[in-house]
């Protein structure tokens, strides 16, 4: 294929503005993210996909391990019988739970279910391995894959049937110390996209209608989107004793009694990939921050005939010097391809910084340093390479974060009263922070009209609601809410 | 619970030598590495054994990647449609599958097999993903669960219907390339065993009827247990141009031709871990290689009251000092807990190297370092107590890999004749070398009489048999083959 032929198949055709949902399956194909899987609500994770999952997941893991979190393994499949103990996750569950009845050739005695999410068969263990207080906390995580039926449009990462994640679960003597880990994980959470994926993220409660079924209280970590939807992106959930209770996990306290252990659950998943693409990507294809980055810098030599040696050697020290120094360095120093050809496709693959070097550089001892997204050239003395490279990759991230700040703080509006509040979200999307007197039904009414949601309540209950009557019905407010259309 | 109550509780009662399949089970549990399920053929991998998984997983993954490897994930649902286009790979996962039949409350059209082993849905995508031979190689992993639905006793580890893996899927040029691919794989197998795990390994080929359904040949490293069997301990497949047909799996080659590409499937599951525990654990307990031990070293302080302060003083600063230096050390300063019930405990967890500090070791300016498994006692100066403890773990590591080694050594027999190869497989267990005429019948023959098969042929086929004539049948012989009992 010639380049021209190659380039008109790997350019972005769909934009970013007008149709977000093509231009997203686009930017996920073309960069050699992800494909479509043969059946629907399934995906195929490309190599590129996956670094970035294994760069979020060696950050989270890290900071589990050093917080007290230990790695197991439970069973993919769970007994009908077990998901049936906690009625609530039961119900909550149930209708998207895919069955094996099947094994070999005979059908099986107790259907299983592909976990939909662990509560049902690691609470049972959690209550073995606990004896006395000694035992507690415990605090167990996996990595895993788990399923859930739901019959919606793929789209992936967002929306797919089948999705990796990591689920922690803990149990604790009382309820401070379960709240406190609640909160960690949401912290964590939090931290992860603010120093990581480069997306500032708001913390938050879900309303009671909205929480882990079952649970007593689900904490938030919301991002807004560019098309002015809310991301629910990681949940961390104190569960009060319910599970503890239907599942006997119970210790035997310094006071010789048995008591109920206080547990909690929080989750993240593969969404947040879905997030990071779908928040900095442009026009031009993925954009990605240095953290993640599978290529950090690019370096593309520009020669003609009779530079090209000493162009290429500059280049390779280049390379070699950036490489030891730790930075993630690919030189394309590939024939059958002309610069053009080779900036298009790596700022389609999203390398945060590219280096160019021409005789002229070579000449003059320096490299001309680009910046994806904005294109900002600087040009940095070859001497001191490394540090310049540092210090770009840093810009880019803060570039990266600021830009998708100003788009949150601009989108976060109060509103009162319905026409308001749908005028307000039909008009800008985003987030509307409004009164709330703490009826799921004023939050039906909205939801009705334009399929907004409330995404999140603040996290300190105290707060004095932004104003004294709800924004819908108008009865005295107990809280703040915040409205959004979501993923 | 008082020290003696748990001690009971916490002591291995069975023995290694006469009940090797009770011992194995009650070291898995009692070493928090494993429990069952409640379905059969299912187990929870509890921290203690993950954490050997993930370090087992980072060798790995970290030669993988050195060796132009690239994780991904495929779904784990494979459509009926799929399996089916492989004629071999349905008959010979077919009996084993566990089948989703139903989604929620809705039966599928097509029901979806729970992945055995994923080519039929990893080739098909290879295949869209190559068309010049500038593609290739083509080299993938993904690190997941599959289920095979065998109806056998559970053994952790080494006999479940789900188990962790790892499974590589390459695509090649030609033959040769694609060889230097599998053999690359088979060596890094035998590397883990080695280098890791301290367990000798043998490298070989499975006959003909026992290859990957569907393949062209495998390879395998085959490792001997203690009981006497053989465990297939890791396999490499080159696969020919068969699945690369059955899932037109072709590139343009330089010459412009449409050619078909060579493939290679390579697995490594947590059988590898099954094989680690029973190689070298023993009446006390777990034995572990300091490469895999979650805790390296174990500092254990011994006083009374008068010298506790001094003591436990020495015991922090010993442990930050190892801590520091990268050993992955624990301080056992529970009041609650006598020497002698600590010692018993880190031994069945199999910490290679104790320290023992009391008061007299405070005095001198020393500390007393014990080996695991062997007991043996070497008292080191404070001043370079890392270098001594980094000796002492190479040491015990040592220590594992030459017993190992010494009773493979004593294992490899020949024989000639049928009443020879059953006896000396009776006798001794282990392998036996004898002349094969090539012919599954002859195998047939012996498995039928002591369940003993051929594990493994020569890699090399150049190499003159062992003996002139087939050990069964008297026929000539074409290359030795080892008989074994095996997992």
């Amino acid at each position: 294929m010639s380049d021209s032929e190659q380039e008109q198949e790997l350019g972005i055709t769909e934009q970013k503005e007008y149709s977000p949902g093509k231009w997203y399956a686009e930017v996920v194909q073309k960069a050699g993210l992800a494909d479509y899987a043969p059946m629907g609500g399934f995906i195929v994770v490309r190599p590129r996909g996956y670094a970035l999952w294994e760069r979020l997941q060696a950050n989270l893991d890290g900071w589990f391990k050093e917080t007290g979190v230990d790695n197991a393994y439970f069973p993919m499949m769970i007994p009908e019988s077990y998901l049936e103990r906690e009625s609530d996750i039961v119900e909550g569950f149930d209708p998207e739970v895919a069955w094996v009845t099947h094994g070999g050739h005979e059908e099986l005695e107790e259907r299983l279910a592909i976990r939909p999410t662990s509560e049902s068969i690691i609470t049972p263990y959690m209550a073995q391995w606990t004896r006395s207080h000694r035992d507690l906390p415990l605090r167990l995580n996996q990595w895993c894959s788990v399923v859930r039926w739901e019959a919606t449009d793929t789209k992936p990462f967002f929306r797919t049937k089948e999705f990796l994640w990591q689920e922690g679960h803990t149990a604790h003597r009382t309820e401070d110390e379960a709240w406190e880990e609640t909160m960690t994980r949401l912290d964590q959470y939090h931290r992860l996209y603010e120093d990581v994926l480069a997306m500032p993220g708001m913390k938050g409660r879900k309303p009671e209608h909205d929480k882990f079924p079952g649970g007593d209280t689900t904490t938030t970590v919301e991002a807004l989107m560019p098309d002015g939807k809310s991301l629910q992106a990681g949940t961390s959930h104190y569960l009060g004793t319910g599970f503890a209770e239907a599942y006997d996990l119970t210790y035997r306290d310094e006071d010789e009694n048995e008591k109920v252990a206080h547990t909690t659950s929080w989750g993240l998943s593969w969404r947040a990939l879905g997030g990071l693409i779908m928040t900095h990507s442009d026009d031009q294809g993925l954009v990605l921050p240095p953290t993640v980055a599978p290529e950090q810098v690019v370096v593309v030599p520009i020669w003609q005939e009779d530079t090209r040696e000493e162009v290429l050697d500059y280049c390779e020290e280049l390379y070699a010097e950036l490489e030891d120094a730790g930075v993630r360095t690919v030189l394309d120093d590939r024939d059958e391809r002309n610069p053009g050809f080779k900036f298009n496709e790596w700022e389609l693959k999203g390398t945060p910084v590219r280096i160019e070097v021409g005789p002229n550089e070579v000449a003059d001892g320096e490299a001309t340093l680009v910046h994806r997204p904005d294109g900002e050239n600087v040009v940095a003395d070859r001497e001191g390479i490394v540090e310049s490279v540092e210090d770009a990759l840093d810009t880019v991230y803060a570039k990266l974060y600021a830009a998708a700040e100003e788009i949150l703080e601009e989108n976060v509006r109060e509103a009162h009263g319905r026409s308001e509040i749908l005028g307000t979200i039909g008009q800008h999307g985003g987030y509307v922070k409004t009164g709330w007197c703490g009826d799921e039904a004023c939050e039906a009414e909205i939801k009705e009209q334009i399929s907004a949601e409330i995404v999140m309540l603040p996290l300190d209950e105290e707060q004095e609601p932004v104003h004294d009557t709800c924004g819908v019905c108008d009865d005295p407010a107990e809280e703040t809410a915040y409205f959004a259309k979501n993923y």
